[in-house]
C-alpha cells in the first residue's frame, strides 16, 4: 500500500486531491469539532469546497442526536449545513428497520437503548418502540424486578427489536430487560460500535462501550450500522446517487471512518489529525489502514 | 479426553468419586441455589460430606458481597457455613491488592466500580478507596462532568487502581471516571469478568457485563481474580493448605467452574446440571473443558 500524501502547506497538492471528487463525505466529531468546541476557519472551509461545487454530506456515528438534532449543532456552532447533509446511525438503523427488516406488526416494536435521537428517527420511519428516554427506566434496580423481568411480566411481548445506541444513561435495569428480550428471541442492533466519544479534548466511553454490557452478556456482536458498516454507506449511496470513484471520506478514526471509505472502494479517503488516530498509525510498517492522504486539521484544506 | 462419569442414582459411584476427595471448593450461584432460591437438601448434602470429614470451601465470583455478607445468605437459607469457609472475588481482589502489588502510598487508592462486598473486602485488608456505593456517583453525568472529568478537577490524584465488579448501579458517570484514571495510567482490574448472572430461574448480566463498557472504552481485558483465574486458585491454597490432588471443584459453569478445577490440576471436577451449562456441553464431540463426572442436581449425591 503506497504511503498517504500529507496535503498540510502544500497548496498544489490540495488542489489536486480536491479536483478528483464531486462529493465528500465528513465524519463530524474530531473533524469539525470536539464536544463543543468548533475547530479553526471550519465555516469557510465547507464555503471553500461549496464554491467549488462539492456535494458535501456530514455522515456520524452519534446516535443521541437525530438528523434534525445535528442541524441544530452546526447552526449552534455557526457552521452552515441542511438535514438533508446530514446521514446519522440512528437514522440509518431506522431505515434498515423500516425498509429492510420489515418485521410484521403488531410484532416489530423496538426496545430503545439509547437517546433521543434514536426514537426521532425511529418516529420519522414510523416505527413502534418503547424504552428509550421513558423516565420509567431510569431508575436502579429492585429486587421484584429480577423476578417481573425474568418472569416476562414487565416485557412487552410485541418487542421483536432490541436497538442499541450511545446511551449516557446506561443502567443495569435497561440492560437487563434488553437481555431478557434477546434471550427471548429479538434481533439485536446496534446504531454503531464505537468504543470511544472525542470530548472536552479528552475521550469518553461511546456507544460500543455503553450498549457493551448487553453485547458481552448476549455473548454476541449486534448487527451495527455505523461506520465502518458497509450497510451505511449502501444508505448514503441510495439517497445521494453518488459516484464513488467521485467521493471521498474525510475523518479523524483509521478503525471506523478511514475503513468505511476503503471499504465503500471510495475514489479516495483524508484522514485529519484533530481526533483519535495519530499518523503514526497509519505511518507504521504494517498499518493495516492507510488514508489516501492527511491533513494536521480540516482547515488546512484552505491551502 | 475421557467421558465424564454420570453419578445420579449411583451410589457405589457417588461413594468412589466421594472417597478420592479431601476437600470440595463449591460454586455457590447455580450449585446450591439460584439467585433467593436454596435448591433441594443442599443442607443435607453439605451435611453428609462434613459427616465424612470433608473441608468445604464455598468460592464466589460474586464481588457485590463480602465474606461476611455470603455468610448472612447462607444463614439466611438456612446453610450451615463459617466466614472462613467463603471465598470471594472480592476478597481475591483485596488480597492481591495489599499483599502482592503494594502500590506506594498515597498513590495505591483504589476507584471502586461495583458494590458494598468489594468495599468491605479492600477494608479488611486496609487497601484505601474511592467511588463504590458513593451515592454522589449514583446520578446522571451533566455537562460540566464531561470537562471536569477531562481536565482531571474532578479527579483523586491519588487513585492508582480501578477495581470493577458487579454493579447494580452501573452508569456513565462511574464508567467515564474510571476510563480517565486508566488512561492516566490506573491499573485496570476486576474482581471477575462472568457474562451473566443466574437469578430469578433465568440470567441477568454478570459482572463481565456491567463491567464491559469500561473494558470496551480501555480496549484491553482487565486482569481479573474471579474463577478461572489462577490467581484466585494459588490464595485459595494458601490460606488453605490443601492438596490439589485431593481437591475436587464443583460448579455449574463449565468456562468458569470446571476450567478453574482444570487449569488448578485438581484431583476432579463435578458438573451439576442447575446452573448456566447443560450436559450437551460437555458431551458433545470437539467439548472443551470436560468434568470428571456430573450429576442432575447437587442433592444427587446423598445417593
Amino acid at each position: 500500500m503506497s504511503q498517504p500524501k500529507f496535503l498540510s502547506g502544500d497548496k498544489a497538492g490540495i488542489d489536486e486531491f480536491l479536483d478528483r471528487f464531486d462529493v465528500f463525505l465528513f465524519d463530524c466529531d474530531g473533524v469539525l469539532w470536539s464536544g463543543d468546541h468548533m475547530f479553526e476557519k471550519v465555516p469557510e472551509t465547507l464555503e471553500m469546497l461549496r464554491s467549488k461545487g462539492k456535494r458535501l454530506v456530514f455522515v456520524t456515528n452519534n446516535s443521541t442526536k437525530s438528523r434534525a438534532d445535528y442541524k441544530k449543532k452546526f447552526d449552534k456552532l455557526g457552521i452552515p449545513a441542511e438535514v438533508d447533509e446530514v446521514f446519522g446511525s440512528s437514522y440509518s438503523a431506522a431505515v434498515y428497520i423500516a425498509r429492510i427488516m420489515k418485521l410484521p406488526a403488531p410484532k416489530n416494536k423496538v426496545f430503545v437503548m439509547g437517546e433521543s435521537g434514536i426514537e426521532q428517527e425511529l418516529e420519522s420511519e414510523g416505527v413502534p418502540y418503547i424504552g428509550g428516554t421513558d423516565p420509567a427506566l431510569r431508575r436502579d434496580i429492585e429486587p421484584e424486578d429480577f423476578t417481573n423481568i425474568a418472569n416476562g411480566s414487565m416485557l412487552d411481548p410485541n418487542v421483536g427489536i432490541v436497538l442499541a445506541g450511545l446511551d449516557f444513561h446506561m443502567n443495569y435495569l435497561k440492560t437487563a430487560i434488553g437481555f431478557q428480550y434477546v434471550q427471548r428471541g429479538a434481533q439485536y442492533l446496534a446504531t454503531n460500535i464505537d468504543s470511544t466519544l472525542p470530548m472536552s479534548h479528552s475521550f469518553f466511553p461511546g456507544a460500543g462501550a455503553s450498549g457493551a454490557a448487553l453485547e458481552k452478556a448476549v455473548g454476541k456482536t449486534p448487527v451495527s450500522f455505523g461506520k465502518p458498516s458497509q450497510a451505511m454507506m449502501d444508505a448514503i449511496e441510495g439517497k445521494f446517487k453518488l459516484n464513488r470513484s467521485r467521493t471521498c471520506m474525510i475523518g479523524d478514526r483509521l478503525n471506523t471512518d478511514i475503513q468505511f471509505g476503503i471499504d465503500g472502494k471510495l475514489g479516495g479517503t483524508l484522514a485529519v489529525l484533530t481526533g483519535v488516530s495519530k499518523k503514526e498509525d497509519f505511518l507504521a510498517d504494517g498499518a493495516e489502514t492507510v488514508p489516501s492522504a492527511y491533513v494536521n486539521a480540516i482547515s488546512d484544506l484552505l491551502g
